[in-house]
């Protein structure tokens, strides 16, 4: 049976939510035992305000402290040692059963805990967070880096191609269209960075389809797409800021008239189905990717759906041999250098 | 009474939106004359089709020849010399009364056109794109570079936010707020460019505001973006991507469900009214600022309200005085740089 480890503290909802979350993710899944960390007294409150926990599944590893979105990051990891994500970090690490990872905190904290404390896969320069987007199909695109690095290399972005492309398989993803960032289409467009990945990204055993305007971002005619970290923040953020800009928008366009307002009651229903599509906190977090275990990042607003929904990524990822896959394709790069030598 | 010269041809819905436009800005504003491009029996023959057009403000400048989206930008602004586009630009340059100039064509051929033809103010290393996009408070912020120059300097960047403050003021914007984009608010956050141009643009006389994350960009807490052309180019058009995105998504929400189609006929009036607050080509294109006239690039496109209020922009800008106070924005640079020296 697979465990997963839980960061119940470090989240805007922390406790309450991040366990009604494991509990929820107990009930659905009987293929799982999960491991929480962090106040043993306050963990065990919370898991007594659900009836029928499934207590044979879960263990609690006590930690005093809490890393906070005020705490350098960094500083965090090596000073706060008794802390839930450090904790949750270190069992990841040193428990061959532990399958990955789930934490709602402090992104900076996660992700350079998950470098030293878990570790990079050998090869890999650049670990890369990978969220997904909804497309315009009803489907969704991961793209990475979401983040983690700037000031990329161009090897950095072939690895992230190959990685993302190994997230998407696993997804049930084909043969995913990998699409690099840019500003045109054309073969030549671009800046430094991107004329020098694109003929790298050419050359790959991927299916690489070219450059991507980011106009098309969230077309569906991509499953992959890849940036260095500060272009694909922005897009990230762009498209949250967009999606609220236009909800608010909406909704002010809609109680100025009355008629409007009628016609809302009517669309109830649709309006709650739509923002529910909208929300991808339901598919699960984000998976930082290239590091030795499975490591999803929730949102810092995560409710208890989003963090079981990120628990079953966990679960879907190990299933999908997603580390030894990247373990591969690495070995994969390496033979492509070396031939070419 | 100012000139303005449109570029009829070139453009999507060329010559019939774009002589519509023209059509439609003569009407509503008596204090102009236009200055046609293009070619004169093609030209001719939509404004026949117009009632009432005063000719008395109508001159037409023949041109045999057509730039396309096809053209490499830089190849035809030297060789079609006949064309609509570079007879524009030659006009706008030697005309003194000319007080700027409209096309739809080939953006890349007329930012390169802008520069090498209608020529750059003296100081201004890189003239940029600056659209505006809709914010959630029913106003809008200018974007600076939009796309015209990838791999900027920090020094670049100071002269985006000189010129987009300009612009927001001559838009009616009292002290302008300034953010530059990145991956953070945090003062340290960002890539290499980020933390060079961060102290410049402090110590710059304008209302610099800090570091902004995309999240933000269309919040309404800021009237000017400053970013790298590339940055610039990903964050507007995600912003346009999500919109087609969330448009789509929400219209097939609506058909799937009988309850909300009823809801939607009530929503009628809203719906049309919210579409064209998103229609941003309501408000005219994006100006091409740092060049010694008034340039804008409106959409490909762009229909007639487009053009009509495209060129409204270039008798608002004139009437602003922006070309002479972004020549007096340079020499203010180069006073602090000397008395930094």
């Amino acid at each position: 049976m697979p465990k997963v480890v839980v960061d119940i503290f470090g989240a805007d909802n922390s406790p309450h939510e991040i366990v009604a979350g494991c509990v929820l993710a107990l009930e659905k899944t009987k293929d799982v035992s999960l491991v929480l960390t962090g106040s043993k007294e306050l963990i065990e409150a919370e898991l007594k305000k659900h009836s029928g926990v499934d207590y044979s599944r879960v263990e609690i590893v006590h930690a005093s402290e809490v890393i906070t979105n005020h705490d350098a990051p960094s500083n965090a990891i090596k000073q706060k040692l008794d802390s839930s994500l450090v904790k949750a970090l270190e069992r990841t690490k040193s428990d061959d059963d532990v399958a990955g990872m789930v934490s709602a905190g402090s992104t900076g904290a996660v992700l350079i805990g998950g470098i030293f404390k878990v570790g990079r896969i050998k090869g890999i320069s650049r670990p890369a967070l990978c969220p997904l987007l909804p497309t315009s199909l009803g489907g969704h695109v991961a793209l990475i880096d979401g983040g983690s690095n700037v000031d990329c290399k161009p090897e950095f972005l072939t690895q992230f191609a190959m990685m993302g492309s190994i997230y998407a398989q696993s997804r049930g993803v084909e043969n995913p269209r990998v699409g690099l960032v840019n500003v045109g289409v054309e073969d030549k467009k671009g800046n430094e960075l991107t004329h020098a990945a694109f003929p790298l990204l050419k050359e790959m055993d991927i299916n690489f389809v070219g450059n991507m305007e980011a106009r098309d971002a969230l077309s569906g005619n991509y499953d992959v797409l890849v940036a260095d970290g500060f272009i694909g923040n922005v897009l990230l953020k762009s498209v949250e800021g967009t999606a609220l800009m236009i909800m608010k928008r909406l909704k002010d366009t809609i109680m100025e008239s009355t008629s409007a307002k009628i016609g809302a009651m009517f669309m109830k229903g649709a309006f709650k189905k739509f923002k529910g599509m909208m929300d991808y906190s339901q598919l699960g977090g984000a998976p930082f990717l290239g590091v030795e275990k499975i490591l999803i990042k929730s949102h810092g607003s995560s409710k208890a759906t989003s963090i079981a929904a990120s628990i079953q990524q966990v679960i879907d990822m190990d299933k999908a041999n997603l580390i030894e896959k990247i373990r591969e394709g690495v070995q994969g790069e390496k033979k492509i250098e070396s031939t070419q030598e």
